[in-house]
């Protein structure tokens, strides 16, 4: 453990995360997007821009799947490897510090049955960045933009598996119009308001690779019921005992 | 007035409109399409696939633009044109009975502030349509694609017109590439569910001729609160007492 870092509880089922606030900690768009994906029972799963791999690591409690998490930043690497021995799940998990962009020539084509993804949300911001290089690296496209994302992960699905991704809703029509460039036909949505009369601050989007148009919208998710209080939908998936997010 | 016609209130502000049931009635997604776009206070609109005219109608109440409301189906057009009459609107309200892909080349470019449309959902069958005639134009692409529908809206609005339109949520991704394709970017998104916990069953979308990306999503609106009582929500919007959708 580095000095600034603490372990935290990983909501449910008795896994834990290394954390530090030096760097960008998971945050509710990470726990979303684990229970919305449709996880293959078994198979091979992919999760990039994964951070300190609270995707993956949430992920064990929805699929025997191998899993790989990918993030380009070594000091998060190395927190999800370390993340990854303190749940003893080294044979379910497998921590790789790499550029995505350079993923389907180095490890493959076609792989996977899922690919996971909690991109950076900004654009790449035009002024100086005066700011800790790991938050700019997380929360900006430094590293990599929307487009090389879906490109990367449409190269890394096999037919017929699946890409899901969070991000937020300004971006919705480049989603879209990026995943039926690459084949990843949009299936499943679901949008993300604070409260009840709020406008949406996150969407869940899962595409199809080689899939045909015909888009699901499936309720939405209010996080809040006043300003600190979570709704008990909320409650029951960010504190696991509801574990997916595939209602209807 | 024909043997099978009946006049309607038209919920809101005394207006009336002439329907049957031997055509197709106005539903709720021409209410909430009037309600969810911007309706410039003056200038020029133009309503698409106007069936009856119901849309320009309530318009009406929103704004002392002129109108033009296009409707292929000579029955229809006579209808709207009778209920404009009914209502004495016709200062405000002109109604035309053509085929929407000729209207550019006729009316001319880009001469509208506001373009509102609700097209038919369904592609066209691959069977035999032993259907009314009536019915299956206003539900089926018999007279116009989707990507005509956007096409000659794009068409119409001016630069910094704005195009808005209701539709089947599975068909988002084609509106969101369509509309981008020819230069209307979606600004403002509303999605419509039959209760809390149901799917979306319709979606509306407004663009903006021109504009650059970046999209809102609007609280949703859940239309039932029990099996057929409206939410109070609905109430308001539903019988005039809410006048406009744009919340936030």
């Amino acid at each position: 453990m580095l000095a600034s870092e603490r372990i935290d509880d990983l909501l449910t089922h008795d896994l834990r995360i290394i954390q530090s606030d030096e760097v960008f900690a998971f945050s509710l768009d990470a726990v979303l997007l684990a229970r919305f994906c449709s996880a293959p029972p078994r198979g091979r799963i992919i999760d990039l821009c994964s951070g300190n791999g609270v995707i993956p690591l949430l992920l064990t409690t929805r699929t025997a799947a191998h899993m790989r998490a990918v993030e380009i930043q070594p000091r998060l690497a190395d927190m999800a490897a370390r993340s990854v021995r303190l749940n003893r799940l080294q044979p379910q998990i497998e921590v790789l510090c790499a550029d995505l962009r350079d993923l389907p020539r180095d490890i493959g084509y076609g792989g996977y049955d899922l690919v996971t993804v909690n991109p950076p949300y900004l654009p790449v911001p035009s002024g100086d960045q005066n700011v800790n290089e790991h938050f700019a690296a997380a929360r900006h496209e430094l590293y990599a933009t929307l487009e090389d994302v879906v490109r990367t992960a449409s190269r890394l699905a096999k037919f017929g598996g699946r890409v899901a991704m969070v991000h937020r809703p300004h971006r919705l029509v480049d989603i879209c119009t990026l995943m039926r460039q690459y084949r990843i036909e949009p299936k499943r949505i679901c949008f993300v308001h604070p409260r009840a009369g709020d406008e949406a601050n996150m969407v869940l989007v899962e595409g199809l690779q080689g899939g045909k148009p015909e888009l699901r919208t499936l309720p939405p998710i209010i996080v809040y019921k006043n300003k600190t209080e979570y709704t008990d939908e909320l409650q029951h998936i960010f504190y696991g005992t509801s574990n997916e997010l595939n209602r209807t």
